[in-house]
């Protein structure tokens, strides 16, 4: 399909078709939203410097899944794995099946696939790889916000899968898991979701079910400021080109949270609800004034701000936010079980990472109406070229 | 925003937009893919003579919440509850907060959000209205090929909400939970999925995740097929333009499933898997021919064929089919939690479904990887008129 022929496509929308707010389609009209397939054609290149899924602009549907490796797996077996999950997930990506695949038509729609795979901890010390662990990757220390359980922490492995296609999704977590499966125990899987395609304009920051405009100071992809805060130089050599993610499973209370008016949840946070923007300013990304005060002398940006904790002038604490929202339905008590797959990635955990995680432990009043109730961190490998695989450097 | 507008904003993507299979984004560039808003942007009508969800094309994401009423619930107020699910209800769908609403920002994209109220047998039991359950209406027969979970089964209200957009369906999920919960308490929630928008052409029927395509029988949106098969006539006179709904929670084992080949696949259902076509056509429409046999003698579309044992030429039979995919996650054994929430709308359960039903329990190939784990009926008033609320004719 040529770009002209997309533009026509478009065009024969029919008349009932919505293309603005307030203009509604009739409730009964069979409307032809899905007016072209250039969502579900569009791809992400398996192949690279570094792996896909993590400079990939947001997909809007992601699913963790973590595995401990099976007690009898060799580093041979580990590495043809990792040989096998690199060939599935390159098909994958293309829209192209599996082998096997005995489903192949839910492979044909790939809607910007990407899966990325990472290694936990007990990865290095199942395999006697421990002298490979990349510098700074080490489990967090216990913080004494934390609720965590096992279903939500930890694993040998990760497999990170996004598309905008919530089938297409199932399709390739089934496939990956079935080749994993061989080698490993799946422990648990995480599904989350940020806006559907065409529902919001592309530029625009996403929002997290509490409403909040998140990720606002995150590295644009393709710069300096991105490749310095997330993809790590050569210690250990392997690791060269690959980055380091701290996955927190973060439970979000609505109820208590929505008894806030917009007022209190804007000081919890720093920042507007309406745009993002810092409360010193206008616009989402104006600098904050941390020290401007209001009539009553206080601070506008409060001291237990969680921007004013989580925030660093320091280069060398900054890393990239990339998480998901999750909604899995209701809990026994009533209330909904929902909140914040937090997927943090970085070339060096305990540099940049652990300084800023320690600040919002000691003092950050969204911990009122948050919980992390999952944990886990892995060191992800750089990527791979055609003939290549995931972990090449550290199984070969 | 005009229609020329979008075409407008349409080709202003860059270059790096893939608009067809094969050409791909590379992976690391910051790529607009959610060119347009349109998606976010449109609109159903609430208001109608018939409530909307039901002849409303797909949306990509959809949830049932089951409600129990509250001991104390009284006819008065299983009317105010009625009143304020309206009024959130049709707020919501124009992407307009609902009263109260903490979190407005959430609702701004509705991106063609409905939502579906229905009664079941418990709500007229326990109101007193024993004599307004519409003709045909009542729980289904036990059935032997069942398992069913009280989590998964009856309630006494159901709301069912679509929408294209993951966030915002989780939004509106809260807002109406939040108001049913004054009266009632949430017994299940169930949510499942499509394609997205834009991932496949308008005109194709769905694919389960067995891969199947599903719903090519359905009657027309619009049609006078589609109207005779869904809406109530006048007995009783409340629910004149309401219809009857099946939910039945059908989990699908995709490990067995996926031992099977393609032709094994194909007679379980009678329908190719490329295209849906019946095994004795060509194309996903063509009528099947139940008297063809092949070289050996057999039927080519088999005594055993859930199609087969479906179909029927008795218009009386037929009713409008708008299942869901589930995938929640993986089981203890490792195994997806995964299948279908099949829901099923007519005028009359009792002439039109219950006989179908009775033919797949007695004989259908594909009961061997499907379990049904949880089952409700609801009976769906029909629509109102602003002012109006959904349930007027029988609460008022």
């Amino acid at each position: 399909m040529t770009r002209r022929g997309f533009l026509l496509s478009a065009g024969t929308t029919t008349g009932a078709f919505a293309l603005g707010a307030g203009v509604g389609v009739a409730a009964n009209a069979a409307v032809a939203l899905r007016a072209d397939t250039a969502v579900g054609a569009a791809t992400v290149n398996f192949y690279g410097a570094h792996q896909a899924g993590i400079e990939t602009p947001f997909q809007a549907h992601g699913v963790f899944l973590g595995f401990d490796l099976k007690r009898d797996t060799t580093h041979v077996m580990a590495r043809r794995m990792m040989e096998l999950l690199t060939d599935d997930a390159a098909r994958l990506a293309q829209g192209d099946p599996a082998l096997p695949d005995n489903d192949p038509y839910l492979a044909e729609k790939p809607a910007r696939l990407t899966a990325t795979f990472g290694f936990g901890p007990g990865f290095f010390t199942k395999l006697g790889l421990s002298s490979q662990i990349p510098a700074g990757f080490a489990d967090l220390p216990a913080y004494r916000i934390d609720k965590l359980v096992p279903e939500y922490s930890g694993s040998d492995l990760v497999i990170s899968i996004g598309s905008d296609d919530p089938l297409t999704l199932a399709h390739a977590v089934r496939q990956l898991t079935r080749t994993a499966r061989s080698f490993s125990s799946i422990r648990w899987s995480q599904k989350g979701f940020v806006r559907s395609q065409g529902v919001a304009p592309a530029t625009q920051t996403n929002r997290n079910l509490f409403g909040q405009v998140d990720g606002t100071i995150n590295p644009a992809p393709g710069t300096e400021a991105f490749a310095g805060q997330v993809w790590a130089e050569g210690s250990p050599s392997w690791f060269a080109g690959g980055t380091q993610l701290v996955l927190r499973r973060i439970a979000m209370n609505l109820d208590t949270w929505d008894k806030l008016d917009e007022g209190g949840k804007e000081i919890s946070v720093g920042r507007k609800l309406s745009n993002g923007a810092p409360l010193t300013g206008v616009h989402e990304f104006d600098a904050a004034d941390m020290e401007a005060k209001n009539s009553a002398g206080l601070s506008v940006i409060p001291d237990f701000a969680h921007m004013r904790r989580a925030r660093t002038d320091n280069p060398k604490e900054k890393f990239l936010r990339r998480p998901l929202n999750y909604d899995d339905g209701i809990l026994l008590d009533g209330t909904s079980n929902s909140g914040l797959l937090f997927a943090a990635y970085m070339a060096n955990i305990q540099t940049q990472y652990l300084p800023v995680q320690q600040r919002l432990v000691d003092l950050d009043l969204l911990n009122t109406w948050t919980t992390p109730i999952g944990s886990a961190v892995y060191a992800l490998p750089p990527g791979c070229l055609p003939g290549g695989f995931i972990g090449e450097g550290l199984l070969s």
